[in-house]
């Protein structure tokens, strides 16, 4: 008889347990003998006193790590971003480049402030920082903007939802009045329209200006939202303020080919002398290894095809102040490495979705804008420039990396820096 | 005639540039009149002194900010985690909680540190742990453990590569010997083999202990890739370390149904009246969302159907000393929300992909282990809990935003507190 | 020692092999004592007399079959469909129905002949479509149209690539009336850049009046493409007709969004009566089917959610003369299944990418334009409505295979109509 | 003012409708003017004569096209594989090849019967079948083999899923004893267990013997879900003989990386000089049409990365008797092309998810079984060998289509054929 495949689920989970010998009834009980909850009274955007909270927290750990004197000076400032503030985490910065960016906006040899716990990881982006820079800087070209919201509007049936759709797109120009009227710098410049069964979901894309824009685009759209609710000669039986088209904190095939934030292309043509020098590769062997790992993230269902974007956006990100959690949509795109006629090598990187400003959010604490002033990136107008470099720094990380891959260096690196 | 649809790339490819006048040739010519660029000497993993560094950087930026005493106190444990460290950025941390977790292996109240700057997700997150604590907790569950590394051999043709196939089936406890050979921890659970073309993929699966695993698992299967490389009776016309099936760093189709990391569900069941004090809505309204929002899910091609696993994980991980990187696979999965037949509300998570350990990677470096230490969390022994922990944070989030958009808070919420 | 996890390829590879005794390698060595081969003498797109084709055919079958009398009486219109003509398959045809439609474009009660070999298929679409006639019908809205074909160019550098870009925008007018010259029916409506890297893939998306258009645009693009490789003031390095943008004959996520063909939606409302007497369930208990299914969709990483729109699609476009294979791309699309306030069951199909015409391909050859007249869609002006009917059988076929499932009548259908 | 977007759904919706100037509201209110719907008495499975239902249909359209004489000869027969039976479509079928398959279970000369009513698809595949045997022929491998159901469970809570689980897993011997007890070819070869949230997934998984399977497996699954449901100790809430993991009539990016039905990879080698002979292009050529394809399959969102599969898989499903609407999820894979180191050209492809079986369905009626009989590949002992040949055959069209593109034939040869 063939053996049939247990389940790899199961072993794991009736393993046995820890120690205190609980079942599995006991464990998932919530009754089962626990000291009595001390609920904080109305928790909920409080403005407890640090004091409060630490009084909570003494026993557990050490106070003056998080708590530090610098982070009691600014303690106003961090208060604004965060709610139930106890203090800051300190993460080490490294320094990647000089990263040479020719750029329709970003035109300078860059010092990229990496901030990771990751050993490595700044090694290996100095490395095709430096590459990218010997061999004339990379080129870069923002290529399309916009940042959504996509409200939903269900109807009783396909025959109001197209009367609906009727009424929408006579008032257009209302809509841009209101939304712009919620903001100073975001431009509603696009509405879509997308209809499934019952449901209408109308797609309201903004450039954002400097900002990375997710609250913008929030409250301005929120505000066109309510006008449709009380204006529509046609009553939505039910309407959310998103119907998840908007790809806010999540891949997706649609914004992969679309665009979230600032679609950014970068590329770099390297001499098989300096992929010799730095890499101890060859073009060939890149390209190969492109051509592989390209089936290999089709085999897997992936979204485009890439090899660490998140490591260099990751580390950027929270390095700049930037929102951390946008690396879930922003490490997306396609790389590609060919060998050109002339035997260098031609790699490049696409990505539709970085989510990146130089105003707003995380910017302006103190550490953060230290970051983006080390880049001269911070404050207006640089936000364009902010994305051209993220998407060079991409590049550097992506030849870095496939570099070693094909030098048969990188499980080396991780052994020697990451213990 | 119809009117074509000018595409947006080109206005915004050919728009006016800020302002020097340089054209468009210009600026993406590398030898665009630029100051000579200042190479440093070796720079690949270089040891250059603190000092050395901020030459470069004085004039920049306020070196107190990134390099304040307590960072220069803590640089020699710093530099063991990163390169070209230059200083500390410090990003605020708030606590949500007390969050009730009754999982396989986390038991207890939590005050859940994250660390973010984007106002109004800490309270959020605080809002949905209150709720689910007061309901008595999330049940969460421990599903399947493995971190893979995938090898890949390149044959001359499917004869070459069904040969080789046939000899690697009689080596798996070569492998497993050889693989375990290279780390206390790690154990390899199962070695999966995927031909495509003269193509052979492995997919080598471990179990990671209390770390996360990517630098164990990359020097195990190392290991066991030289050897193959060494003993192969069919000698691979080329092979690479990886051939892009891991996942690592990327959301796939593939670990969306299995794993990678560890695979957590967790739940809460809500009446009515909880919904309705904390949500200021209705378990109906709630499934309602959920149904639409899945909807929007499939039309844009998105992988698995969530909210936004992405803020509370990029939070936890920063705070935690977690690869922050691994936002980009960690945030997948599904999120349920139904009406149970009392008329309560049934919320699940499923998260197959969390990346998380409590030794190793950044979880000793001083802030970070602060941060585990306020969860009772820090060091051997506590992986699996913290992975409970993620999953029923994600839980809370997954509530309180979707709870905000039923109540049509969503908006506002963003408008009181990030301005 | 934990049980390592053999693939279940390697024991399929290298299971026991029927009879002859070869060994693996002898079995893929083409040299392996075979007769010599009889190559036929410039055998590309020849004129062979059947007569000759059946010399080398009737040793192995009964050519009576294939080449009945009929078949040979329609010989010369067969043989501009097909070449190396050898015969007709014949396939059964049964009728569902009639199906009501309250289309824009389809306002009738169909009949609709579907052409399967499967049993219980046509059975289950009869009963999908008298379940929706005895409700007043299924109501059907063409809401997109576009077939689309994608040439890519390829250039030296991003820098090349833009400055293309800016010269194809100015060119549109030309590209519009170059398309339309080639085509009564064709109409270029829009043309849209997608840049990656130093790729620039254009997609030219026409509407095809009556036909499904595959050829028709690809045609008309052909003679755009031809101009843009003489007159473009940038000479790419390399291009070629499509970049596989397109979808043709393959689903992705784009076009799910988008359109491929015609895109329409479908819905119907349906009493519990009604849910009870044709499907012996409930609408609860099919809009859970829904839901779970949905979920099931998500985990799997498949495109849209239905549950066999291709059972349908099959079976009508080879019945209609359609290009079946098509199927490849016209399956997909939503289902939603949902309880309405007052416990009716309202269910919808949104089919984004139905390739139908009703004028050429297969749909002037006798036995297809019968099938095509019994709906009294047969030839010009009829392709919208025949859409909005592939539409509305699709939903009949959803509501039946889902009641099945939740009468649990699923197998029993099976054992009893396909033994 | 920038402009904005109007959606092309809207202009299609309202523009002008044909001719008899109803409103939209009138269009789809299904009271508006119709004459009684004559709804047949119990029309389920019914019986009715084919004298009954022409009567409906006589007066519109010619009887004798569809129900000729030899028809009428097999009409017992057909009545077997459909219901409510009218008579035959016919399909031109023209024969491919000879086509040189070097399997491990196929190993001939194969004459490919194809039925399509698309010029220029046979010639196509004609010229690739010649090409691949003048080479040699093309090397098959089948790989892997399994057809599921998956039915899903449906819990209070994670804790009572767990613990169904926890029983489940000890009653493998039982299902599988029972799913074998329903068929005389089908063996359960593997279980799998996928929990989401309260949600339990079980997949079984069949090898079916020569038949594709999907009754055999529906049958055998359901008699392990009745005995589930009558002896589970832990009672569903509810459940479903499918969740929707089988990918059954649905492509998905899981059975892409697994299998459903027979999974096959076949590969040739090509010189240069066979290249230019018969397809008038370059090894090079045609590896650069397939990155930059590969490419756009990725920005697209596709599943896999292929030409046109379907059009081979369509047209020998239908001439051969397969269930034609398996090109869902047949016609996904990956298709490679490369340049080898002597300058020939590499190819493959790898079709995961072949529905083929030679028993069964229709492979029985007179025409589909001809068609079998002239590949030798009619009844029992076949199956692996047609999926072997299907594999095969889309190789060829793969090499001829990606000829013509870089020949620029592509559009030549559809002006010429198909007008």
């Amino acid at each position: 008889m063939p053996k049939l495949n247990f389940s790899r689920h199961v072993t794991s989970l009736f393993s046995p347990q820890p120690s205190n010998g609980s079942t599995l009834e006991q464990k998932l009980n919530p009754s089962f003998g626990r000291s009595p909850l001390r609920l904080t009274p109305s928790p909920y955007i409080s403005d407890k006193s640090l004091t409060k909270r630490w009084s909570k927290l003494a026993t557990l750990t050490d106070q003056a790590l998080l708590l530090d004197e610098m982070t009691l000076e600014h303690a106003e400032l961090y208060n604004k971003n965060i709610e139930h503030f106890i203090g800051t985490v300190k993460l080490p910065v490294g320094i990647a480049g000089p990263l040479r960016v020719n750029g329709l906006h970003a035109n300078d040899d860059y010092l990229v402030p990496l901030a990771t716990t990751e050993a490595a990881l700044v090694a290996s982006y100095n490395r095709g920082a430096q590459l990218i820079t010997e061999a004339g800087g990379a080129s870069a070209m923002l290529l399309n903007e916009g940042v959504s919201r996509t409200p939903v509007f269900i109807f009783n049936s396909l025959l109001e939802a197209g009367q609906f759709v009727a009424w929408v797109v006579t008032q257009y120009d209302h809509f841009k009045h209101i939304a712009e009227s919620t903001t100073a710098h975001g431009k509603l410049h696009d509405i879509n329209v997308n209809l499934e069964g019952n449901h209408v979901y109308l797609v309201f894309e903004y450039h954002t200006g400097d900002a990375s824009g997710q609250n913008m685009v929030t409250i301005a759209t929120n505000e066109v939202y309510h006008f449709i609710l009380s204006q529509s000669p046609i009553e939505p039986k039910e309407a959310f303020l998103d119907g998840n088209l908007s790809g806010d904190k999540k891949p997706n095939a649609h914004t992969l080919r679309h665009v979230r934030g600032k679609k950014v292309a970068a590329e770099v043509k390297l001499s098989k002398q300096l992929v010799e020098k730095y890499l101890h590769t060859t073009p060939e062997k890149m390209m190969r290894f492109g051509q592989v790992t390209t089936t290999g993230a089709a085999l897997s269902g992936g979204i485009g095809v890439n090899a660490h974007y998140a490591n260099a956006l990751a580390a950027l990100y929270i390095a700049c102040g930037q929102d951390a959690a946008c690396v879930a949509e922003s490490a997306v795109g396609i790389t590609r490495m060919e060998v050109s006629e002339d035997g260098s090598l031609y790699a490049s990187v696409t990505l539709p979705n970085l989510m990146v400003g130089t105003v707003g959010g995380g910017t302006g604490l103190p550490t953060q804008k230290a970051c983006l002033e080390i880049m001269k990136l911070s404050g207006s107008g640089k936000a364009k420039a902010l994305a051209e470099v993220a998407a060079a720094l991409c590049l550097a990380g992506e030849l870095s990396i496939v570099g070693a891959f094909c030098a048969d260096h990188f499980s080396r690196a991780h052994q020697k820096l990451a213990r």
